[in-house]
């Protein structure tokens, strides 16, 4: 939660303004396809479902080109065009559609996820929900909700114990079996579980809405944006042995450093069992 | 799916009408309440999480003083009132918030419940999400999106394969084993399976997003809004045995006859197994 130190005034000022007009220019790309009955999409694993949409690819390369207009000198990962070089030190992560799935069915809860930091992980983090029309930005300065053109500051929830708190996941769709198990024993404990929010689980989490989510099977454009936002609004993310979560794999996000630690220790004990 | 013969021309304009009115009256008594930290939440049945909201209670209080003075000799059925009688022979069925569980975690998938209709159910009926912004409506004359002051006409998705099929449903979250047991032998056949939309899932449906919802355990208040909207749409709502679903029970909402018709089968087989 440190600022790291190349991150200065000024850089931090520009790299936000650089990622309200990516969550811009993804937003102007995939509304057009969302809910449309011409939606196109393809298998990108073989055996598995992993829809991949024309408007993914299309807010990729409208978010490439907006860095490389005003950021030419930073590395790029994107979920659809691999990893692309920089100059600078800083690397841009970009989920165009998270939580393909949800897009797909019509679902408001996918999101596009942006994240830009040095190699400590990212400093700024993006949850854009076009549709809605409901933007979660963390910086070093804070978490804000941008929305009908008012912004309001966010920060997650006060600790209380598991058995009062929200965990939110995507199991069943993803993991393995004794990932779930160990996932099933947080749930068991906690008051209320809930499916299915894809990324927009982790806005409420940086939104004090929520107190947990735990995932699996995670790429690293998929965590780096919600893992930005959760940790500038206070919150904790780790994955499951309490190390970075930045990579990807399985990933745990908390409102406060005591409901991660309660939740971490069942996810620990499961995984050695 | 057939116009009752009660209800005249003028009375589907009048009855709509007020519709949109007990959804404008129930959203404004309910947003204040949206993810609030005031928000108190208390136990209505022991033992089970079935959190009632102050916002839940305004909003039924709105709808019936709409109702007292539009249209004060219809019924009502609500879920936090219960039945008052009526002398026309209709019955309005109020649901303020249909997923709570939702509510409370800052999901914006819950939404107010309308329906309207006689003795062979509901003819109008409601699914309105006001912090989205979006409230579908179903009436005898066709269903529409209405969404930032534009007006969408809405159709269910035609035939496909069930393995070609989205399926949403709240399962793991309500149900028996056995009930359980049934939609997965169902999921396991579809291409593509959603949870934890709440009543959300109908309107995608009857949006032509997605092909089934599968529950179980409800009450008639939670499905007469979604019943009305799905078949007005072009779909079809049952019990698991083909039966009226308007009692609640066992529902399954299908975008067509065919796709009704497979999954319907798989649940007898398992049902009966």
């Amino acid at each position: 939660m440190s600022i790291s130190p190349s991150l200065s005034e000024p850089l931090i000022g520009d790299l936000t303004e650089v990622a309200h007009a990516l969550a811009d220019a993804a937003g102007e790309a995939i509304l057009p396809y969302f809910r449309t009955a011409q939606m196109q999409t393809e298998n990108k694993l073989e055996g598995g479902f992993d829809p991949v949409t024309i408007a993914d690819r299309a807010a990729e390369r409208a978010m490439r080109a907006v860095l490389a207009h005003r950021r030419p000198g930073d590395a790029i990962l994107g979920e659809e065009e691999g990893h692309s070089p920089g100059t600078s030190g800083l690397t841009w992560v970009l989920d165009p559609i998270d939580g393909t799935r949800g897009f797909i069915s019509g679902t408001p809860t996918w999101g596009v996820l942006i994240a830009v930091g040095g190699a400590d992980g990212p400093q700024i983090g993006v949850i854009d929900q076009p549709y809605i029309g409901e933007r979660f930005i963390g910086t070093p300065h804070g978490v804000w909700l941008h929305r009908n053109g008012q912004v309001q500051p966010l920060r997650t929830r006060e600790p209380r114990p598991l058995a009062q708190a929200t965990v939110f996941t995507t199991f069943p769709e993803v993991g393995t079996a004794q990932e779930g198990a160990a996932f099933a024993a947080v749930a068991r404990q906690a008051m209320l579980t809930r499916y299915g929010m894809d990324c927009y689980a982790y806005a409420l989490v940086a939104s004090g809405q929520v107190d947990l989510v735990i995932e699996a099977g995670l790429n690293a454009y998929d965590i780096q944006g919600p893992l930005a936002l959760v940790q500038a609004a206070g919150g904790i993310v780790t994955d499951w042995d309490g190390g970075p979560a930045h990579a990807g794999g399985r990933a745990i996000a908390a409102a406060n450093p005591q409901i991660h630690a309660e939740a971490l220790a069942i996810l620990r004990r499961e995984m050695r069992g």
